[in-house]
């Protein structure tokens, strides 16, 4: 039986990197061999954190976290089209995480999207778990704007960075 | 770099297998190294085909469209609980074909008591294609007891078999 | 510029109609000239009305709310499959109620199986009137078995035929 | 300023009760000083439990996980229609439990419905906290069937009912 | 049996407060002995109206409308983290409006992350009315925009305020 | 029986006009005798071409891919409210595609907004086919920014005006 050395894609702006992405990047492991987390260099209106913060915090995070075991993870920004750069890395799967049904549609025009510009890399959808299903980097950031305790969201790491840029934005 | 033998389970109750499994399954050959159809020897109320017809229209449409490549496929009956036979298959992964939301939902809580129960398992969810969208096991009967024209959503065998059945339902 | 006559179809059970129904009967009167109500023969499990009945009760709603107009509107049975039937009328539209995601995503996969059955007949979706938006058979079933008023969601004739047959049925 | 003794009544098949049913039940003396919980007599297609099982189980388990405080909780069977059971027990509010989407939909038209029935009665949902967020009565059987550990899902008494059910059920 | 004084916070942006809005509120009062609507000082990427016109329009039109009864209701500007401010306010609930689906899933994950915060404070979701099911701040403004009649969405007060900001916007 | 000239309007943005809106046209000539295709001429934040290019794009378009057959088809811009230019064009429904639940949710409000400002109107939902299931205007771009193969998502016309309009953009 054929083995193959099994690479995935997950793709997303991680502004920051919360314990929801850790949680999809500890459970994809399990489905390939070799994990690039893709930072999007592109992340919309004005992300809060530079694209090195942002690789940086991802690598710190899963470090932190001690995930990995079998699996080898790499952290890279990416500027292309996805699927592109997915294909340049030989992945065989994008891993996307599914919390609820908005998601899921924009999620499902996305794959639908992507396996007409290029078919042979699949989407696969792994669901986050209970203790991360309410968790976005959006509402991390709204909440510590507003001093809320936001210790439970994100990594230490990335905890102190989100206080240190709240305190410069005043 | 470790290199693991992945295995899924692909779970159902295949009566019949459609051209949307069938996507599904070949799908699955880019995620895992060996694949298990696994057909469910309980399906509900009054399936239309045996556990044996069942199990075998799988292995004969996976062989007539030719699905496998460098994965092996395996199709299996299984009674026990799902999460407990993918343990018992050595599977790391159970793949889901997800097409609406209401598929996302019952999904979504199937795999939440399932990571409740064994969380060594990963479910990951693939979308079924453009062409599979809008076919299930049901309508598909459904059509066929109208007499309508079933042949685009199933393969020639299962075709047959149906036509087959309808008469001696008369 | 070309004139043609537009003929609709609106299939359903129809046990029994309800005022959310004629809603979109009468909605449907803006869209063709010519619209039959199909009544399903087939009705699942167990229909609470015949076939006769459900057919009389449209046809008395529909002429008690003095719905039509400029559009002729007839009421049929119909035992084949819904697209044959529709082909056979002559219909270039078949319309469909939606009130709720749950309409919307079964009325989806209905469409799209049509649409590939027999894709010159169209399927239009019209969206039920706040009035109506929460009223089913099935709810206005359960209610007056339990004795609720039920005066509002169905015309008097309706209303006095399900009183009697609650009564029958003890 | 008024202060008005709140009393809500909290419907349900509770066919057994699980630990989602509980979180809702102590969420909801939060919102309310005298709870009812209203057992339907009729439990739709076979129920695994009698009336009398299902109240004493729900009963047992707000006991022996404490829930009260200061709301009086008193468990009760209800035949008539929900909402004249509500009035009759001078309740301002019907509590629900949300979890997802198509939950939504359904108590969304319900709720509308007995609104049109009495609007004196508000419906108050819930959310379900993420422990309980996948847990249902069904799949607890389902899985409990299947030899599956249930313990997490439902109270020490409950689990050791569910237990012998199944063992007599062979 | 305790009877506690039950408090409650309605937040929102109220820019401006709609019939919606104040559906809500009156079914608050049957859940509250009293309501503090809570107008966000921060209401995103410009509001139409200042804060004290904004807190102005809601007082005008519960005033307007009669709503209260046995509920207190007291309008306040807030700035912090609404689960701060209920706290301080000493409420035991949070009341929201649900709408639709996409509704639902904002709500969701706010009170998750809300109820993460401080799980003393029990987010409560109330049913929008037939009435008032389609209507919302943004499509008000954008219909009166374009110069459409929208006496029917708003109070008389906060049709006056709207009809004179067009025309100073010209 | 009366025959009616059907007049619909199909209203949007079309900032460019996708082989998914060509669809929804081409199933619109089945349901009307004179469709016009109404461009808005306010397009929201920063539209990619200028009204005339909307307009024109669309033309080509539609005469490119040969639809039309028995109805007339006319493209317009219009700057009024939409329910308004509907009734001066003697318009008796508004034509809508539907792809997602997230559209379904907006078309709702929408629709049931348009009810109450005018109720002769009639808003009809056609359903995407599988082709253009995906196709959305702000992926195309998004695709096309990226250097991506956009030609199977747009007519040839549309796709030279694009890569034109990249080139210049830099």
């Amino acid at each position: 039986m054929a083995v193959r050395r099994h690479v995935g894609v997950y793709p997303g702006t991680f502004d920051p990197v919360t314990i929801g992405h850790l949680d999809i990047i500890s459970r994809a492991t399990r489905v390939v061999d070799h994990l690039i987390v893709a930072v999007a260099v592109n992340a919309g209106k004005g992300p809060m954190f530079s694209l090195e913060e942002r690789v940086a915090m991802v690598e710190d995070s899963v470090r932190e976290n001690g995930i990995g075991g079998a699996t080898h993870i790499e952290v890279r920004a990416f500027e292309n089209l996805l699927i592109n750069f997915a294909v340049e890395m030989e992945a065989s799967v994008i891993i996307r995480g599914l919390r609820a049904v908005s998601d899921f549609e924009y999620e499902f025009q996305m794959a639908g999207m992507n396996a007409r510009l290029n078919n042979t890399v699949e989407t696969v959808f792994l669901m986050a778990s209970e203790r991360s299903h309410f968790i976005s980097s959006r509402f991390v950031k709204e909440i510590g704007r507003l001093q809320g305790d936001i210790s439970a969201f994100v990594t230490p790491t990335v905890h102190r960075r989100l206080l240190q840029r709240f305190a410069e934005q005043g």
